[in-house]
């Protein structure tokens, strides 16, 4: 590896690299995601929903609900509901 | 429009109206965009090499030589050149 | 403009600057999209929860019923209503 | 876990929960890169250059040389070279 104007070939190559075994790693992870979806898909469940159970889930359950409560609210307010 | 617990309805729908509106066109720009490549790549050009070359032109010329010069020096301190 | 290699520079350029400019006009009302939603909260709305009602408001109304009826259901299901 | 309306419980827990797995290890594998492009930014490296760089090693060695030189190509024909 060259040691080019200061930049030291070896040092740059493994951080490169570890960057790109971690971005491999991501990437399979995101297969694996996909297809528990289809699985799920599969078996009759509806991943739309899904996802905004499991976006749902992240909230804590008092946040969740007073997120809840202020959209019905907001309908309400603009004839939605 | 309802007034709910202090949610001015007509107020709310008025925001809600005009972001609507807005992301509605920024929907038809992003399609005169798409047509443009369309018609540049129906006529011959590479839409990836343009989108490139459209990303270097959103830097000054001086930032831009500097970094095509770094970018040239880590291929070779790599053994990528 | 050059001609090289049989490159139209003419015809590249004017393709280039025709998508610069919607992508100009594209960012522009990205901006004022952010002025709606920052006037809103000043206002005191909650900008997340109205994302929330525009994106429902995208969808029609039996979809929507249904999507929040099958939401309600996975819910309850996995114990989390 | 309720059996609700045929929708299983457990099966639909036991989705969810895979899915949430899987998406935090892809968050801290996305941490791990955010910490190695610190890491080198902090021993001199330009991020954004080595980003460049990894895009770059995408692609197989001909195709790169192909596009670097059409985009070469573009910029003498619209005199940005």
């Amino acid at each position: 590896m060259a040691d080019v104007a200061g930049v030291t070939g070896e040092q740059l190559k493994s951080y490169i690299e570890r960057i790109e075994r971690l971005e491999e790693e991501k990437k399979a992870l995101a297969e694996d995601v996909k297809e528990v979806y289809a699985e799920a898909k599969g078996n009759g469940f509806d991943t739309k929903v899904m996802r905004k159970l499991i976006s749902l889930r992240k909230m804590n359950a008092s946040d969740r609900a007073e997120q809840e409560e202020l959209l019905d609210l907001y309908k309400t307010a603009i004839g939605m509901a």
